[in-house]
């Protein structure tokens, strides 16, 4: 319908004019196969629209790159390592942080003031500068990269997340491609929700700045493990304009076609993560509909996917939506209990507010499933959200309660 | 210092005037002296100040109790009920409670709208009236009774929670005595928070209204288990005049003193509700000093006893404090990174916002004792707030994932 074609074994450099490298520096623990730290880098300089955590605890590496973004510079590439937040660790961090610029900008051949930075992992201790000195130098950077990129920035992740999609713009193929990090916690942190997004498209920033907010609400705003918020959050969307397209702006239906490429990419990344929560079974999607608003909606959503009490309920397969209700109550939206339904993987158990007849065996069945979702009709306008969420399992308090300091 | 003395084995019954009974009439599942139903009275009309949830789903219990209390009527009694949360059943909600007030008022020889009621339990089910009709007028109360009611409330708390001190007044002995329930949960429901507060004293309503508001925000709006409202909570505070003290009404010492007794006995009632929590095993306070503001304080300690990874993290006994710094950062008050210290029981790990040399034995011990306090200064202001909340368990997850419907 959309005319959005998804790429086999697509990454972050499955646009035009990316490349990436990475390797196993030494800051994370060892393992098969593991990276901690890499380079994306783009041939032409990148038009560049990020968001970023709104803790007020905030990683240096975070100020350093907020502050090139929102400059509006063009840039030429992203340093990434996993392993260490740079968070916690006084005045050390910008210096580390500007650092780990200048060592990839001379890698690259380019200026320190463009190159951008992301760290994830354990807060309160330095980043180990003299393995960063010793390997940037040492990476290989290429069209196949990506991948490589991808597992860079994990930390207990079971599994890389990328994705990457084009479209025909005016007889021009753009393409978008992404990789994010997930919500697995590994003492002594809480998880870093990173992820990156490149186009070749051409993209007034103005738009490109629009886009990635709009999408950035939609989807990485609208997922939950723990109701936890990161000190390094990060979302980037780089555009090279290296497809030669028209350049889209906002008011043509290319531009549309291209917020929706950034929303199936964002989209799918988002609910990757959810699905890869600590210790979670299955991915729990909850659909809000009929609400007064949208914002009601997406609140609402959210709330429903934030519940601990539904997490566990879905983890047991127990469809008790009395939780659910509470959920959405405590939201304070507007809404009319009298004229709530709710549906479990489209089983409907409950109208006008009360619980109907069903078969508990078809319900129980439907939470077994590895995707669960939970749809809610108010019943009270036409505003419609979306949350994504996992269950909660004794695995969550095994992983977070493990004394390992 | 305040001369607020506790009453040994002190109850809701310990003011002048207070009687109650209960009984086990069937609504919840049978144990060993269990109770679930059960009738507070007080000789003299008393006035009743009352805080509910802000859930916008609302047990029709707490609709008709919140109607009463708010248009300034004086009671007679209060009837509970624990197994049946009377909510999310459509209109018979309301006729149900209704007929409880009306059975129970026949009972004390008074009229229903000096009836108050209270039910915890399961949502989406009828209260069964035939139970409450037959079991009601069997009920004797009497001066020992505040025990039983305590009983009466319970759904999965492992023990009652119960709590009295007097103090002088101008030569008269007055009384505050009150009881909770707690965050126990059990599918298919949530929990619900009812308190009871009782006092002898002559207390001017607006008096009474603003002490309890005060003390509420204090207490019980500072404890979490699991981060999810319930539809029922209820905490009323009466007062019978019995004590025939000069009337009390925020202009005089024995005004201030009275404060004081409501809030310890609040105080020991919330902390015992936190350490009950489903599946803890320690008490979790939090103290947060030399905030900006008293509201900045008390934010910040909330959203600490509330993280899932401060909680799992004090489970494992791992001294985290990133999660800490994290917790408060995204609560969005004003902090300088810089100036926060950190104490787990009193040893100091954090200064200048980063980690300072530890003996990590001792706080692994201090991690390991039935409280901690888990103390943030700030270094910003003058500002302080208190809250607590429990350790996250793996049982917290068996208790509220168990397939039980």
């Amino acid at each position: 319908m959309t005319d959005i074609t998804v790429i086999p074994d697509g990454s972050i450099t499955s646009p035009t004019g990316f490349t990436a490298g990475a390797t196993f520096a030494g800051i994370k623990t060892p393992g098969e196969d593991k990276k901690d730290l890499g380079l994306l880098y783009t041939e032409k300089p990148a038009n560049v629209a990020g968001t970023f955590t709104t803790n007020s605890i905030v990683s240096p590496s975070v100020v350093l790159t907020k502050g090139i973004v929102n400059k509006g510079g063009q840039i030429k590439g992203l340093a990434v390592n996993s392993g260490c937040a740079n968070c916690s660790v006084g005045e050390q961090g910008l210096i580390d942080a500007k650092e780990m610029a200048s060592i990839s900008a001379e890698k690259l051949g380019t200026k320190s003031e463009e190159i951008v930075v992301a760290s994830t992992g354990v807060i309160g201790v330095e980043l180990p500068m003299a393995l960063i000195r010793d390997h940037i130098p040492t990476l290989t950077l290429d069209k196949s990269g990506g991948h490589e990129l991808a597992k860079a920035i994990l930390t207990t992740d079971t599994r890389v997340k990328e994705y990457a999609v084009s479209f025909e713009a005016g007889g021009t193929t753009i393409t978008v491609g992404g990789m994010a990090k997930g919500s697995g916690m590994i003492h002594p942190n809480m998880a870093t929700m990173l992820a990156f997004i490149t186009t070749d498209a051409v993209v007034d920033i103005t738009y490109l700045r629009q886009t990635l907010t709009e999408v950035v609400n939609l989807t990485f705003n609208q997922i939950d493990v723990d109701g936890d918020q990161s000190t390094n959050d990060t979302v980037l969307l780089l555009s090279n304009g290296l497809a030669k397209n028209t350049e889209l702006s906002g008011d043509s239906p290319d531009s549309d076609k291209f917020k929706l490429a950034v929303h199936e990419v964002a989209l799918y990344l988002a609910k990757e993560i959810a699905r890869d929560g600590e210790g979670s079974q299955r991915l729990i999607e909850v659909i809000v509909e009929d609400a007064h608003t949208n914002n009601d909606a997406l609140k609402a959503a959210r709330s429903v996917a934030s519940s601990m009490l539904v997490k566990t309920a879905v983890y047991g397969r127990d469809p008790n939506w009395g939780r659910i209700l509470m959920a959405i109550g405590k939201t304070g939206i507007t809404l009319d209990e009298s004229r709530i339904k709710i549906f479990i993987n489209d089983i409907q158990i409950v109208a006008e507010g009360k619980a109907i007849a069903y078969n508990i065996q078809s319900i129980v069945a439907a939470l077994g499933e590895s995707e669960v979702t939970l749809r809610v009709n108010l019943g009270c306008g036409t505003g419609k959200g979306e949350s994504w969420g996992c269950d909660l399992t004794e695995e969550y308090v095994v992983f977070n309660s493990a004394y390992t300091t």
